[in-house]
């Protein structure tokens, strides 16, 4: 797991080379029907059409008299135009009402329209008495009338394929009586943890044993890139274990995560088994970012597997850099918008020439400035990773970050 | 439901008074434990103290040898010191080896140093040959080695109470050992639109009838803002129906959301209902902002109960403006940040004049520049909603915002 300990056994393919392979997977979307009270943030596998008009009838917009606009006319402040009162009609009620010359029907908001009434006066240039009532300004035909389909048409496109339905889709769906709606389907993404010293939350904690980190904080990064986990648990140190857990993965699920046991040195089970497993559509064993070089990655008939170093800190930024976005292009997301911030280096930061190197800062405010301090990543030290609110990214032919200099840095969240 | 159309029957009341009123309330937060599987995103309801050291046995940080460091004072490149290997030792590994003097035992990253070790040689500055190993470069005591508490210590405080868990943070209690952590529960919101003309989606459309909009995009809302919403159904127009609804959400629930219902005009369903419920605390009917006008608000023993306009938009200005804020405190989250951006006015943006204005606007680039159309918000349209990005803050004061002039939209997500 120390990866910067490892004599190289491997040649390491640039970052930009590895992603290139990955977007060459032709990547098999399912779909399925989910209820619109859980759509949210889903990804429409299809074009929507509404399926009614909205609204699907006749509809008084606001509160006042359905009349015949006609009756209204010349209608004045000091010459009102007074017709009989012929009912009343509230939102959601049917009637037998017609509005017939000279008539009108006291209406609600959101109520059906009268027969025969094609315009509402509104409630404030109206005065009633005793089954009539008196008009004082004219309305135009359709005035504060919502006609038929007049928000929305049957069998209008309301929603494109590939929209990632927010509130207000929803509601748009809503509106036209869906109960369910069609999104592809998350990816199944297996997660594991890999090592013998690696034990489960609340396990006895014999001398030599670790509790297990990754699974933890993976399996939450992969519900953020809009997948779906599997937890595998903790995978032993073993060939064959691995070969056996990568096989129930391929055949369970989209993607594989594994991380730890990425760098056993010169016993290379990692690459050994992602090789023995079957005919790998491509293998990488070192990727020339820092952390996160000995990372493995494999692809099955378009299934990838990554191997994911145990370094907590390794394993999220290989997370961030490589699978999240896999994730979320098999979901149908678009990249991740991670948000930025504007520091000045608070202190030289140095790099490694030859890889792009994550390294993860800590921010200090620091007289209306933010000055970002690198914090170590060469340790399996987890408090150094949730000390630092996000990372700086330094290209490959960069050497370091002078003190002062201006730079971005990407937030964790 | 059509805010607009009403006479005034109520005097409203300035959204910082009714904010200002809502904030007296002295919220009762539950706790609970959740699995750390789940805990992504809740807030800490107690300082969190680690009940172990991490690691909590001396380990090997680098892959190498691990030795006496006294035994590789003087060591040179072209003058090494020579040490037997005595074994091997790999993470997760117990032993009983002892490092003597001019022993060393080959070590893994992670792995429990053996009695005896005080420092590790790295792998790259030695050289192995029949059971011993040339040692290149000397090591200073604790070189290499992490110590027992090194990360963390026992009974260290590791996150404070009121902390929103984040992945990291989900790391530092993974390695812990904890399964579950104490949290604030989320508050528990009952979600229920009323009228007659409601009905549930999949139902049959009636003629005067249209679909629920507003529970499904409330419910998901009270989901963003950090509550665990309660669907309630389609309430029908009566006050009886209405008081036995809040009644019932007083009982189950902390906050109560209605929609719809709220501007009925001189019957006043909705404030006599909330005061025959029981003595409030506190009633509002009628805020001064617009949309939402009619909403009112009332609290019973320190339960708000919050009855929004029932217009799709007016209902969502008025969650984000008042009701959101509230669950968020009640969840133990700071108020929202809503993502920000600059843009022009396309066209002069009217306003009214005493009613704090939340418009919202359609956004399209032109020319480098990203420009703000109002959309009509007095119509019961959802489309019109679904065409909005986001929304423009006008204070009270201001009458309208020219065209051309610089203005910030929130967006809605």
């Amino acid at each position: 797991m120390g990866e910067e300990t490892q004599k190289s056994f491997y040649i390491t393919t640039p970052l930009e080379e590895v992603l290139r392979e990955l977007s060459k997977i032709s990547i098999k979307r399912r779909v399925e029907n989910v209820s619109i009270n859980v759509a949210f943030g889903r990804v429409l596998a299809e074009d929507f059409f509404s399926p009614i008009n909205v609204p699907h009838f006749k509809r008084a917009s606001k509160d006042g008299y359905a009349v015949k606009a006609s009756d209204t006319f010349g209608a004045e402040e000091d010459d009102p135009k007074t017709l009989k009162v012929l009912g009343e009609l509230r939102a959601g009620e049917k009637s037998d009402l017609v509005t017939d010359k000279g008539g009108c029907v006291k209406i609600a908001t959101g109520a059906l329209m009268p027969e025969g009434a094609d315009a509402v006066v509104m409630v404030e240039f109206t005065e009633e008495e005793e089954n009539h009532v008196r008009i004082y300004r004219p309305v135009s035909p359709d005035e504060n009338v919502m006609k038929i389909g007049g928000d929305i048409k049957e069998k209008q496109k309301v929603l494109s394929k590939g929209t990632i339905l927010s509130i207000q889709d929803l509601g748009v769906l809503s509106a036209t009586g869906v109960r369910e709606v069609k999104v592809y389907s998350k990816p199944l993404v297996t997660v594991a943890s890999t090592g013998d010293e690696i034990i489960n939350p609340g396990a006895d904690l014999e001398p030599g044993k670790i509790y297990d980190i990754n699974s933890v904080t993976i399996i939450q990064a992969v519900r953020q890139s809009g997948g779906e986990p599997i937890y595998m648990g903790v995978i032993p140190d073993d060939e064959d274990e691995l070969i056996k857990a990568i096989k129930y993965s391929l055949e369970k699920a989209d993607i594989a995560i594994f991380s730890g046991g990425t760098s056993k040195g010169p016993g290379d089970t990692v690459p050994t088994a992602l090789r023995e497993v079957s005919k790998p559509d491509f293998l990488i064993h070192g990727v020339s970012i820092k952390p996160g070089k000995p990372t493995a990655i494999a692809s099955y008939n378009g299934k990838p597997v990554f191997m994911l170093p145990g370094y907590p800190t390794s394993a999220l930024v290989v997370y961030y850099t490589i699978v999240d976005p896999q994730i979320r292009r098999w979901a149908g997301l678009p990249p991740a918008s991670r948000p930025q911030v504007k520091a000045i280096a608070g202190m030289r930061i140095y790099s490694e020439r030859g890889r792009f190197n994550f390294q993860p800062v800590r921010l200090e405010h620091e007289k209306g400035e933010i000055r970002a301090y690198p914090v170590p990543t060469g340790s399996e030290a987890i408090t150094t990773l949730a000390s630092s609110q996000g990372y700086v990214e330094i290209k490959p032919e960069i050497q370091f970050i002078e003190a002062g200099e201006d730079i971005m840095v990407y937030l964790w969240t």
